[in-house]
């Protein structure tokens, strides 16, 4: 082997994946469970090396050759120290103040890095996916929730205590009626993540919307039923996914002016919905941008794939110092 | 002369200042005309060598004796190139594709820098003023516009052309029906910059607004105007202040998401409205923060005062390479 490998864990609310990752990015092999929930903070961090042992033997390899561990977790973290400040992903608990970096690293002799799954993912993208040929590249994913990674001038950029690019909740509707789990009115997360689609659903039923869809108060209103909804030709569902667009065309306008960048790139389970929404963000983007774009940007799909989060784990191992 | 001086340029629509200033920050000598904007593009040049010159045998030194020339600017610019791509801010001319940086490197044979004039005065704070304690700043001018500076890890961060920091462009309000300049609706600067007030205050007096002033359809209505009406207790200049307060406030909460950064300087005309103002902005941004704000961020007003331009234009002749 004349490569070290990478070795990537992907920590989230739902699932639990860790992965062996060539430094071009490549999969090796992975693991997956969905039971660390069960588990107290603890017993994840021992799932985790028993994961990682596990891929080991699988590979007939040893720690030796790996180069360390990069972990992406969905929650806000103090980047510099490693340590979860708060997550609501877990259904059974609230890891609090856990100090994550330093309970894996007890497991390993190799290094341990910790770093929010929306950076993780932006550092693939950039390395290996739709930002390979930029020194800059902002992020967003429209998944659950919002997010934002923002590789500036090829390092991504945590802020003071590491949760910079938190752009789901800049506000951009101070006037809204709809509120986001942050507490707060009209922010983006609030209008156009995976989150909020039962509330504006719901809302939009109430004011009169036209559906051909058979919702009752227990229908589960999450991107796929979106999804089927408009692959349907369900008004209701199409008008949703178009007003969704607009608010995300409006989030990257203001990355723009913020940042400048020669390119965005969209990742995160809301992007499977399609040409429609996805022409739309642009037209709506450029729209806003007018003549105020004098350089080209590219707006890119992510490309990275459903691995993103465990490619990105394992890629902060790559970051310069 | 121990330490070679810098020579700062701060180009307006209003006003051309040229001063020495040294390394520490401190001006040591200007000279302001008015007369500049008679002039056309090659003109202006010229009166900048001019102005120059005549400070240099005020203070009976040469060139040998400065560092280089740095010139701030209000307007978009190619940043690599030096070259202005537009403004409006000069009532006689529309600068356009003007290599300013050459023409002006044309007169001297020591290094022309040439910025907008929101990161000239952010590096002045940076250095000399209200984030000199820190290597990340975020600072916003209030003004006739709005803009940031991004000093990110003791950088200037300009994005892919320069135009990076266009803060006052983002969109805070979809549904607004106050056009800002650029074209679109609801943008930071449509809301709360000084440009938007004879807008915003005819509209709320349409809307019956109560006031004590004689404001006909030829009333001025500034910065100044509204400061003077504030201090009289005016009910509408106050419910106008707190309204530009709350957009303020709503601009800072979003940098705080975007940048999570150890402080946010403000500064610009409108800053001088007072505490009624400041502490507004301050308390919106707090509610909206809530306990999202894992570490203190300062809330600081810029300290560089009235020749913060001047003192910034020249700072950039030190930002590290």
């Amino acid at each position: 082997m004349k490569e070290k490998l990478l070795c990537g864990v992907d920590l989230g609310g739902t699932k639990l994946s860790v992965g062996l990752v060539r430094p071009d990015g490549a999969l090796v092999d992975k693991v997956v469970v969905y039971d660390h929930t069960e588990k107290n903070e603890e017993g994840i961090c021992l799932q985790i090396r028993d994961m990682v042992h596990d891929l080991f033997e699988k590979q007939h390899i040893g720690e030796d050759h790996i180069r360390g561990v990069g972990i992406g977790f969905a929650g806000h973290l103090r980047f510099a120290e490693g340590v979860v400040i708060t997550t609501s992903n877990f259904p059974r608990f609230k890891m609090k103040n856990f100090p994550i970096r330093q309970m894996v690293q007890s497991h390993f002799g190799v290094p341990v890095v910790v770093d929010n799954d929306a950076n993780a993912q932006s550092y693939a993208e950039f390395l290996f996916g739709a930002g390979s040929a930029y020194d800059t590249m902002i992020f967003l994913t429209v998944s659950t929730g919002i997010g934002a990674g923002l590789v500036l001038n090829r390092r991504i950029f945590r802020g003071m205590t590491g949760t910079a690019g938190e752009f789901g909740h800049t506000i951009v509707n101070p006037h809204s009626d709809i509120r986001c789990g942050c507490g707060n009115y009209g922010c983006l997360m609030s209008h156009a993540s995976g989150l909020a689609l039962p509330q504006i659903v719901r809302k939009r039923l109430k004011q009169g919307a036209e559906t051909t869809l058979p919702i009752t108060d227990s229908t589960p209103i999450n991107g796929q039923f979106i999804k089927q909804g408009l692959d349907a030709g369900d008004p209701l569902c199409r008008s949703v996914v178009l007003e969704y667009a607009d608010y995300i065309g409006i989030g990257l306008y203001n990355l723009f002016q913020i940042f400048n960048p020669p390119v965005i790139v969209l990742g995160g389970g809301l992007m499977n919905w399609g040409s429609l929404y996805f022409e739309r963000i642009k037209k709506k983007f450029y729209t806003l941008a007018g003549d105020m774009l004098y350089d080209p940007i590219e707006i890119a799909l992510a490309q990275t794939g459903g691995d993103t989060g465990l490619i990105g784990a394992a890629a902060l191992l790559l970051e310069e110092p």
